[in-house]
């Protein structure tokens, strides 16, 4: 068809499977084991549906007013999207525009590469070293903008916030976003270098730590001018991209911070058991700091343990990919989760139950 | 700041106002002045919050299915964004990639020419004539696309399928999209002519109509391979871009077709009796098939009508722009709301009310 020759044509990213069955154990999206916050559920019971007739507030007021008040920054200094997919992309967008290569790791979030190709943005991977942890002088080129998770996903690897601090002071010329998605799970946030870097924007999300990965939220927070300039973009794309119940419900998980401290320390502390029960089964895997581990078998192939587990209804993620091929990322679920899992590795790696 | 050097700039758009007050008629974002359907508020009761930790359905299976049914159209020939806004943008950055001008009507939606800048496509604006209708030759000259809104925004104009068959016929070489979000108040859809063009791309939303502007909800419909290039583009930018309450309460407003249509029939009566209303006021219009009336006054300027209507709490739109400077786009909201604003527009042209 003729048209076609006008058609912008990309390689769209493809998300963790979300099978329908019912008695499946989903480790496969690092999604929280336990539900949104009890006021949640207790908002969505009491929203009027006759307000959705109306355009949301195109402010996010609600939300945004417990968001500062959770992370001490100003309105002025946060930015609300659907998913921090959302905020990540619009930042790609706005930010990365110069015709020198953005920078990231070779191994790393499988989308920066398909919103560089989307947009048009040359880019360049830095490879992570052997134990997966990034070399910061390769950060210390010349860019046109850098992005670096942390803890970086799938690996889990955290960076000190001292080695960040490094990278974003020798690059005062470009942008640097730090995607820390996985951020409340024991690693430092670099939050409190937003009023000290003027080129630091931090990206986080209410898919993971706040169990609501149903509702798109992500965020954005750096000084006055960046979140300006997303803005601008946001409002050039779609002006009210946040629907009423994704205000009023995130409003309600930032509120309750018992809940939150203490589901984030109850993965924390199934993190690190399953680690223990890993490493005896003879797994390796670089010291996580996510809801989920990068775990690789001594002898039995990644792919086999995978394919064994989906026949057991147990998701986990693989990648047939270069360099972590021999990996899987298991997400953290629930303690009684992690004993099923763990019973079925053990049927694989040591009575060979591959089927 | 050096950094700025990279940013790209954009002029964003400007939505109409959201006033925070109680006691106001709001008449200037067309909105529906009626709830939602019914099953609407009941599936917000019986919402599993616990659900909301894990992702949504990327398939957006529920919402889908309703609108296939109800459209008469394959899955494949269906696409689903956040707002009618998320899929136009969505379809300008995709289909619009060529070198030669976009083409749409000088006055229209003004996101088209914010989307334009944002991506960089070349447009040309092709003057609507003196009665607000365009010129279907306008569009019979080489380009990189069409984009007609049927009816037309602000002005309310509808145009017969059959020019809309003749433009898309004349443009098999680039994607014609109608953007038909104020199509159900009375005008006819180009939907059936899907099947016949391949290069036809036909919008709708959930904002008018089926009075869900809050939950962020738009659709595209055309050949199953427009729609697969408009997926891989979507699954480039955020794979999940509709949450759970969206899909789940968007799929109930569109199982009660009695409820829409009645609520349609009843705007539509609303606005027909409105049109008489102003007509004996002095106000002259087009004949608008919208849920909104683009109405001038004889003798008194538009702007001094909206700035006395504001001070009564009554919210119109109103664009200080050549051509349209003299026009009051107003909404239809209920009977109740139209004969407060009919009183108050009495009173600023017979009485010179005028603060």
């Amino acid at each position: 068809m003729k048209w076609e020759e006008n058609v912008r044509r990309v390689e769209p990213y493809i998300p963790g499977e979300q099978p329908k069955e019912a008695n499946v154990i989903k480790l496969n999206t690092n999604e929280c084991p336990y539900p949104p916050a009890p006021g949640v559920r207790e908002k969505l019971r009491q929203m009027d549906a006759d307000s959705l007739r109306l355009y949301p507030d195109t402010s996010i007021g609600e939300l945004a007013k417990e968001l500062c008040t959770y992370y001490g920054v100003l309105p002025e200094q946060l930015f609300i999207g659907v998913g921090s997919d959302d905020v990540l992309s619009m930042a790609f967008l706005t930010f990365f525009h110069s015709d020198k290569p953005i920078l990231f790791p070779d191994i790393t979030y499988s989308f920066y590469d398909v919103w560089a190709e989307l947009y048009r943005i040359p880019y360049e991977l830095q490879p992570l070293d052997d134990r997966f942890f990034i070399r910061k002088e390769d950060y210390f080129k010349p860019n046109g903008g850098i992005i670096i998770p942390n803890p970086n996903a799938p690996t889990g690897v955290f960076e000190e916030v001292g080695i960040m601090e490094e990278i974003i002071a020798a690059n005062r010329e470009s942008v640097v976003i730090i995607d820390e998605a996985y951020i409340d799970f024991g690693g430092e946030s670099c939050l409190r270098l937003i009023d000290k870097y003027d080129n630091l924007l931090i990206v986080q999300t209410f898919s993971k730590s706040r169990a609501m990965a149903g509702m798109r939220i992500g965020f954005a927070m750096g000084n006055p001018k960046l979140i300006s300039y997303l803005q601008d973009a946001k409002f050039s794309f779609n002006s009210y991209t946040m629907n009423t119940p994704s205000i009023l419900l995130g409003a309600e998980a930032v509120k309750d911070k018992e809940y939150f401290k203490e589901t984030s320390e109850k993965i924390i502390n199934t993190r690190e058991n399953t680690k223990l029960r890993l490493k005896e089964m003879g797994f390796s895997f670089p010291d996580s700091k996510g809801n989920f581990i990068f775990a690789a078998h001594e002898k039995i192939p990644a792919k086999e343990i995978f394919t064994a587990l989906k026949e057991k209804n147990i998701f986990v993620r693989y990648w047939d990919k270069p360099r972590i091929g021999n990996y899987l990322r298991i997400s953290i679920g629930t303690p009684e989760e992690m004993d099923v899992l763990i019973e079925n590795l053990k049927g694989v790696v040591e009575h060979g139950d591959i089927y």
